[in-house]
């Protein structure tokens, strides 16, 4: 295939869409999570995010970036004013709703009933989970770092619990996502359905 | 599907290795890429991560995890040594020589020649790029933060270039993955193919 090389200038010169839209894909296969939250009256909110990385196991801890706070972001305030929020997988059967909640709503808007999808509380945490998905997490703010280039902001949290069906969870821990139909998403819109992982073992050097 | 529920208890009791398959998995789909570097005596370091995020588009920002330094780490010793690194990704031929990278080589070995991979460089950086890889970004160092609760780092890179198989990019900027092949992560070991992906448009609220 003939390779093509794109300088940072090329890219600085882009039309802006276009740049967001190669930047956000080209890098690499994200997760597409449904992020729930509520305000301090018990307002849920649920927004779409590409953004969720492993940031440690013991205790577990994992984080997502948030663009700059230049507008208001509800999801982020409402972990702000109320210290938890809901991770949920996007799988295909929920995928249009899951992406029509990226839309801008009026403030009086839940994306919940806007979009199709049913709020769903534990006694864990007073924040919505997505009824619909089916692998769920459940977090804590933990802290927040700000990225001094451009103001994205990385924010962490403690995971409090899973949920899961029971049949995608192998006795060593392993989750298989293909099976829970979760999706890979690339770039802000492509969404992408993935075949059963191949499971390589621990790679150790000859001895 | 039956559910199951883990408490962040049942998370803590785990067994230690069980644990980190279950947080690593659990969270998500992730992006498998091999990070290339080199000392400063030009010797070329290749490892496997899978904890690329999407920072900023303009400039253009990347970023990724760093496990905390309580070993030595050379692709963190070698980028802030040099400043640069590659992000190549990881596509189903390399598929086995790339999760031999994540074994552990003597210092004096180099995972290129160990895992049969071919470093190539460009003028843009010098820090060695896998000339087998489809899509591959160099990257110069821009910052970090350091996780106050476990002592992870996130590291962030100006991209310095793109370069990737002309036919996969789309005049709007969209990079289609699938059709580089490269591969989705789940875990530290659990590689997944994904399908073509579904570009939904750009969603709206009802007026």
């Amino acid at each position: 295939m003939p390779e093509r090389t794109i300088s940072s200038d090329d890219v600085l010169e882009m039309e802006r869409l276009v740049r967001a839209t190669l930047i956000n894909s080209v890098s690499g296969l994200k997760s597409a999570n449904l992020i729930g939250t509520a305000d301090r009256s018990g307002r849920a909110n649920l927004a779409l995010f590409n953004s969720v990385v492993h940031i440690g196991a013991n205790p577990p801890f994992l984080g997502m970036i948030f663009r700059p706070l230049t507008v208001k972001r509800d999801t982020y305030d409402n972990i702000k004013a109320t210290g938890v929020y809901t991770l949920n997988h996007v799988h295909a059967e929920i995928r249009d709703r899951a992406h029509r909640t990226s839309a801008k709503f009026p403030p009086e808007v839940s994306e919940f009933e806007a979009c199709g999808l049913t709020p769903e509380t534990t006694p864990t945490l007073q924040a919505p989970y997505v009824a619909e998905s089916r692998v769920k997490i459940g977090l804590a703010y933990e802290e927040e770092h700000t990225v001094r280039a451009n103001g994205t902001i990385l924010l962490i949290g403690r995971v409090l619990e899973i949920r899961l069906p029971e049949e995608i969870l192998s006795e060593d821990g392993y989750v298989d996502l293909a099976a829970a139909g979760s999706l890979a998403l690339t770039g802000l819109e492509g969404y992408h359905e993935v075949g059963p992982p191949l499971r390589l073992p621990y790679a150790k050097a000859p001895a």
